[in-house]
């Protein structure tokens, strides 16, 4: 037996549940009477690598439930990608303090972390339990119905988009609202809840998971706009030509790219710029907006759905659990059981690391510019109760007099 | 006496509780013996020229309580500029429908064609009460504490700063959030107030009420970056250099202005695009994101001050007492009368029509990039009740072993 020590960290994207997964494991942990300290990574393995840890021991309930409850994540976070040599450095520091269970709550870049932290542990002789916790906005890990984070993005995505389309019935024009989704977008088809009324937006979605070309693009928004006076259209910002190519790449000056080899795609407004300024110039339509919703998509505060900060606190629970009654690494995975009810299983981690979900055939509409109603029941119980609601004046038209 | 039927409009830019307001005249209103219509012009004035009248006269109190509590305009709204010619249809029409009280929702420059309005119909002799309501999220109306849709919108900025400080904390670097406010800085301002730690963000916020310099501003950014190794800027859209050119402009290519002369500086992300490369390029830091808040700081369903809807609720309330119960022609405006309360007032159309207001001196910090407490303690009983509040773990440092 070993020390009792574990240790938790944060990886990758905050998300506004993200701290429920870690008090999970903070609580649940506390409980078992083997476990004499938890230890949280301040950043990720990065804190691992400095020894810059936090003793969550003698944290009071109380104010974990706070955190619990505030997004982004308490630990802090990191995007390093750790290669062999990294890892060698984690492991002297997790044997030097005596820890043997290690729990990372990120996505599918530390999901991978994990598998090679578990791989060297093993080709070490070390006894190491690890175990990945899952957390993504984009909803992409595979092998889960969802990911924790994803629905409460989702909510914000889609209240956002609800009132994107209020605000464009008052005046009247196009609106271009862009979403976070690099490959998958189960996020930006969230928008589609928002649309209440059949003349509601959005009116086109467009998603990664579909070829996007700029002249279809340009007849869908003409043709809505003919139709309905008032376009609104949720845009991935993973969109890409036949070849692959991000559209948003085709603007960006210094195309950065981060340590996972990923292309900074957010905290740019260069898409809804370049969409914007087609249809303007194309179209003729005068009245264009554009909107990139950034990192509040991910971080505001105040816009949450309790299913997902219950489900995100369970993660937590199970990854102690599996860990010590267990006897293997894994990844935690959620199953809808119900609609709606979830149960969890532990997957290997090679089912999970290094590999990206995107959105199944049968959610999207045949025209590729729409969502099925099998993802309305999919998504509309992941975003929780007290979803706000939009309502119209019901009246008749008063008979005009001097233009009958 | 003339047919009891009365007219209600809403103009310019939506807001969280316009329909506040709307649904305050409809229901007073219905309670005078003496008025037998409602009714609403879709899309403000331009809904009176081409009469496109509603008749609210038989909507349910049900439904309309539930239109109040929906964002952004239910009439639809404009932004058109009547001029001489334009009035003169809309008296031809106010008078074919025998209407003897019109109210416009709207902010200043709603107020100007109200005051054109109530001159024209002095001048042709024509019986009309013409009572402006106030509506703007931007806080600029002059002679008001403050005006109805501002403390909603400052309560998503607030919420938005105090997401995009916790996200910057986790994965450190520079953010920029860009602001409403083309004059005022009212808005950009109440992103303080998210602020709750002593290290919290934003930590430098820009107002149009300042000059605005590159230089200052990349030293601001510099000093805050090696203080804090993170730094998070509140910026106003209105942000200009000492000759007043607005600095967003300097890259827009296409400045696009509306019917009243207004440089169009939404749905577009130049301006924290221009700023994020300024910080990259001259500062060399690598992790730079910039968010334009656009249309969602005044459309998000869902976020929204209890104080805001019960004061846009009242102002159209106290707009139909006045038209009833006064002689005179004017514009409603809020007075503070304690910590906190509100009282109404009804201010000459002139004191009001065209004019702008700004923050005050004593709002604005001597260092010209922060609040002051006199303004935090204006916004915060605004911004109303079951405000998100952040929290942080409290727990010891680990020992290191290895690096001690």
């Amino acid at each position: 037996m070993g020390s009792g020590k574990i240790l938790v960290a944060q990886g990758g994207g905050p998300t506004a549940v993200i701290n429920q997964s870690l008090v999970g494991v903070a609580l649940e942990a506390r409980r078992f009477r083997d476990v004499t300290r938890v230890y949280g990574a301040l950043h990720g393995v990065r804190g691992i690598v400095d020894e810059q840890f936090v003793d969550l021991t003698q944290e009071t309930s109380h104010n974990l439930e706070l955190v619990a409850a505030t997004p982004s994540s308490a630990l802090g976070s990191t995007r390093d990608k750790p290669d062999v040599k990294y890892c060698a450095e984690i492991f002297n520091v997790l044997r030097a303090h005596e820890i043997e269970h290690f729990f990372y709550i990120g996505g599918n870049d530390s999901s991978d972390t994990v598998r090679i932290v578990s791989e060297q542990a093993r080709t070490a002789g070390y006894p190491l339990r690890a175990i990945h916790i899952p957390k993504t906005i984009d909803n992409d890990l595979v092998g889960s119905d969802h990911t924790p984070g994803f629905p409460s993005a989702a909510r914000f995505v889609a209240q956002a988009f609800a009132g994107a389309n209020l605000d464009n019935a008052s005046l009247p024009g196009v609106y271009v609202g862009v979403v976070m989704g690099r490959h998958a977008g189960f996020l930006t088809a969230a928008s589609a809840l928002g649309k209440k009324f059949p003349d509601d937006g959005p009116h086109l979605i467009y998603l990664p998971e579909r070829t996007f070309s700029i002249e279809a693009f340009l007849a869908d928004v003409k043709a809505t706009y003919e139709r309905h006076g008032r376009c609104v259209i949720a845009v991935s910002e993973g969109i890409h030509d036949a070849s692959g190519e991000p559209i948003a790449t085709l603007l960006a000056k210094d195309v950065e790219r981060d340590a996972h080899g990923n292309v900074q795609l957010s905290g740019t407004g260069a898409l809804a710029d370049l969409l914007c300024d087609e249809i303007k110039a194309k179209l003729g339509i005068k009245r264009v907006r554009g909107d990139t919703f950034g990192y509040l998509q991910r971080s505001f505060i105040g816009c949450v759905s309790d299913v997902d900060q219950r489900e995100a606190r369970e993660v937590g629970e199970k990854a102690v659990q599996y860990a010590f009654w267990g006897d293997r690494d894994g990844s935690v995975a959620i199953r809808r059981t119900g609609f709606y009810s979830a149960d969890y299983a532990l997957l290997p981690l090679s089912d999970v690391a290094g590999k990206t979900r995107t959105m199944e055939d049968e959610f999207i509409a045949p025209s590729g510019t729409d969502v099925t109603d099998a993802f309305r029941l999919y998504l509309r119980p992941l975003l929780g109760s007290g979803m706000p609601d939009a309502f119209r004046l019901r009246c008749a038209r008063v008979a005009k007099i001097l233009k009958p």
